[in-house]
């Protein structure tokens, strides 16, 4: 089993960006934690700020993995070529966030990805990446 | 470990209901399935159609549970009532949804409780209410 | 054949209530002349102020009746859970207004219940109950 | 007692267009049963594809008939003119649909005639426009 | 003179609810200090967190009572129902808030009961309650 | 000189249609008063309840006369192509309005053919005629 | 007969400010023609850049004069409190522009002061003044 | 204790301008009666049209009185510039308005100034003055 | 193969109306070159200024022509008639625009016809009609 | 004579994706039959999911190529940096889009590029790029 | 070379008012130390909370000084004879804000005057004006 | 002290693109200038036409740099990405605009990154870039 974990931009600077609203600890650190924890799962982790290296990358992989657990930072509110990519390929996408998108700022309460998506999970810090692996699990059971 | 399954309106109809949008199964039968699963919690049940029984129940069990995994339903997109009963207990709420709310219509796409919730999951069909106690277990460790 | 009228909030006011809008006749003086008028048919009315207790009322029915005619007051304008309940059931429901909705206030002219139901028949007074209950014969023959 | 059945555009079509919304009945087949079945009244029918020739005949009829049964098709959501043309006569005038517009486009879910008609039958099909006649004869007695 | 004091949903919460928004005093403390400041009136109090409750208990004290004093609470910003239930009856009704609404999130913006009120009096905390009694009396003298 | 006095939809009415709004007094009396008034100016009237009329009678006299006097009726807040008739010939058009429209309903408030005319003229009864020829009379000295 | 010209913020400017908007002629020299064309009325004229000073001088002519001309420039589409005093004052009020202000920019095709004023006379030029004055003598006779 | 009352535009027409929204009774004759009824209170009266005027007035007082009763008149739907002074002031301010506001124009339904103040009092006709008086009195206690 | 040009409001004027944007030509010289080019194809031209004879002429060819080239002028961005005519028959229709009208006014971006027809050309100036024809032509291959 | 075809998102996966809505054939494939097709002219092919690729490119041959057909893909929608490049070059670009996109989701209903680009052509298959290059040789006769 | 420095409502309370925002210093200290930096500049200072002085005041100088640096404060987002007052002149004016506008509540986001500005500088504080005076001299090499 | 100019999508083209708008000066002569004006700072430039570039170039200097002047060209009416960017990193980051873009189309008049940054200028030509710097020394001391 195949799943990619797929990160936006700035989210890089996890740890030093706005640590009241994203936490301190880095991403590469829970990374490692996680990979530990899904032991049997072929996990792959890529992170960029452009958005055609994320097009890419969904289409790379989209018709072979078995999952993406997607965080699309701020081009979740206003990329349509994203919606795109994620319908024109095969592999499931689930969408997550680490903070409560909703109780933010207004222009964080559209996603234009989520009607593209497998489905949401929005709120729980980093631990929002570990569910979005259990709900791929549990899809193919 | 206290943890209350609170559905709203319609949500008794599951497995009647538009089985192509929520699938066959009744909540009844899945609710055994997941106690099971997660025996060492202490899961209770609870549903109704009337908006001011769910406001009731929150303030019940709102001081005292872990955790509450709460679908709203229709309620979800309109009531500011049980967005102030969430925000006014200290147990927290994780809102979740079996479809893929934001690919349904256009006025199923606001969730009015959703900033008051500590988070959401959406679209993994019944599935998404274990990720939720996964999720409120998470929250405890 | 039998027929449920199902009255929301404020109706049971009828007769008392704005008389200039809602005229002077009581409901159940109204639902006696009708009973009588389709007296092959078998009518139950059933009037409540609480969003709740119209789903639950449509739930209980709308797997076995023939039709429902539905005034659904207020809750016509705001009430996604009531579209739910009607489009979850399969019982034929036919939206009903006393008056004519469209030129009063603004707020009076979105049905959230309309594109669950059958059809709609309003402005017509008390006659429109009639008119429905027409409506649903045609829709068996 | 006389009474116009008013067809505005694209009517001409019925049983040819679109048969999955509207039906396969023409209209013409139709006018014929039901003017058999209201023998005591004298009927009329008049269809154009004009906005124009839709007030010419309303103001043709509309001080000396005793109603008037109105499909406006797509002039229902656009003509203020005809809104003004049925004010400005005597005549009361139903609306009426063969479809439930409310739950089609979102430009069909506004009507501009409606604040100036009597009342609104709308989604039983062809029977609309008997219930319309059934309920123009409610108001005579 | 009789006086109902009606309270909307969560309100039963007041002293534990964010007390920051709402204060720390409990209402039923505040009834009785108010209950004996105005001891030449039949004050009642009534709380209940279902829409329907409220529109009931309006109905109930709504031809005999001399005024109600009410908070609606989340209702106010959505509740078409009790803007008909406040129409539908003699007694004059008061609208009134703890908060000043109007420096809250944008939803709590529009009261929909504003338009059937008396009048309103929002953002004096407890004190709101006494200043609507006394507008009460002012329209008796 | 040469004016066109152009009338729209439903003015054909006038002294019939809703006197509170219009007045008593029907349009060729008025004519006849205005045309002896004027009687060194060639004064032509002409009435349709035609879009497509109004629009060809812009073009047959739209490049030879002085001006035209125009009432579009309903058709000011709808007709883009009446805009683009006025913006296409050479003649200078004076929009009027008999009633003022600014205090009617929200529908009224808009006028499409606005930006192609000269000027406009609302709100005075019938003299709002008298004052757009004055106007005419007004551009050509 | 009495008739006050009233103009708003920056006319003063006139025949400085904007040429090819407004024209090269000032105002004064404009009053002294018009003065001379109505030699039997009283005419007044009185400018201000103060929103508060238009008010005032409503009031103070208001309950007199047979007749106010105002031009009211950019609080045109913006002020309330000229609404108000227009509608307090028993004097008929027409408002003029010397542009035509609908084929401008967005936010000057509102007027608040329309629907208080008898009627609205603009995109003459200059002679909108004159034109307004003969509207004001059309309503006495 | 110092009050200043503070009155915007055309208030001071009260008992003149549209008598059936504002009453008949002049301002003057009712601060004679309110004065004589909080005599232990020190109450100043100032009325202006000028926006100018009441940010200079709040400024003047807004540092030593004990509490601004302000009727902003039709600067409340529109005027930040109050808001500011208000927000930049030591003095709580009570917003009211003689009308239940909520219930006329649309345009009437936002208040700039409500989310300075410290509360709002509406819909009392006179009797609202009294009741801020006794607000602003209550917050001292 | 027969497909005809149909013409919308205004477009007769064309080579005498606003040369800057629609060119100097008249049309009637166009469809000779056109039909010169495509002498293989059976081309008939009709145009009209009314939406009537628009929808009319749509049915009388729509069953029967291999295709429409149309451009509806100023009724593109209003008819929901001709939307439905479009939809109501069997020829695909092409949208033409001889203008970029994506680059004009904000009303002209709106198209009511563009989802009933194949697919739109614009902006080429009369050269759009050609590439509308070989559009048709491509379909049949 | 050198044109540039260029690609925006999502395309290179054309017919694998979604293959109702844009078809089953690869785009290279179809490029070598419209190069055969059109041998005459010099036909590049350039498809990127930057959009910043896609502005380099614009700039790169804006200022020699006689024409661009661009297909912007989803950025049609979002992109005003696209809108900007079109603009600052010298070379016309002609806007293709393969479905009819007013047919679908209302995101895809602005096109943010279309009033910098020379004309629009939509809905027509892959054949839209071989009009596209009809038009552009149309605009060099 | 003779500059104005404009300031509008509350600028004159700078220092008291909500320090955190705009800082302890009071203008005219900031203005002495400001005067004697640009030495060579005739720098002169004028505030008002009254919009019509704001536009006198722009009206004295704005045909003779060599620029305006304009603080409108308040009065930025709604006065459009202040916008008008502006482009009038000839002076080039220079907007300045304090504060960043931008990060504050919705209803400063918009700048009525800015488009008839020359530029703006906003969010450096005091800073803002010196900017301006240095972007007025860099107007003049 | 170290400070970047960073220049988004198409200022690459200054000096070739609409010089009516953004001048004829290519951008590095105008640096050189710059940089020679401030021969006391260290003064970088980087330009790129990718979103995700101009992040990187962000996160690179951020944590480093006393300040950031940055043109983000049309990224910065849609681009909330780079909104989060800045907010990210430590470094103060100035808005600049050459034109002034509230002067031109709707669609500029929206800044994404303007709450993020610390203030903006815009309008003043390549002089803008020079007082940002002005600014960024400004804040330092």
């Amino acid at each position: 089993m195949k799943i990619l974990i797929l990160n936006g931009p700035n989210l890089n600077l996890l740890g030093r960006r706005e640590p009241d609203v994203y936490g301190n600890e880095g991403f590469d650190t829970y990374f490692q934690s996680i990979a530990k924890r899904f032991s049997d799962i072929e996990l792959e982790y890529f992170q960029s700020n452009h958005e055609g290296d994320l097009i890419d990358k969904i289409h790379d992989v989209g018709f072979s993995y078995d999952g993406i657990v997607f965080n699309a930072g701020a081009y979740t509110h206003t990329s349509i070529a994203l919606h795109d990519a994620i319908k024109a390929v095969k592999t499931p996408v689930v969408e997550v966030h680490i903070s409560n998108v909703m109780s933010r700022e207004q222009f964080r309460h559209t996603s234009m990805i989520a009607p593209a998506c497998k489905g949401t999970i929005a709120g729980f810090g980093l631990d929002s990446y570990r569910l979005a692996i259990e709900a791929i699990i549990g899809m193919n059971n």
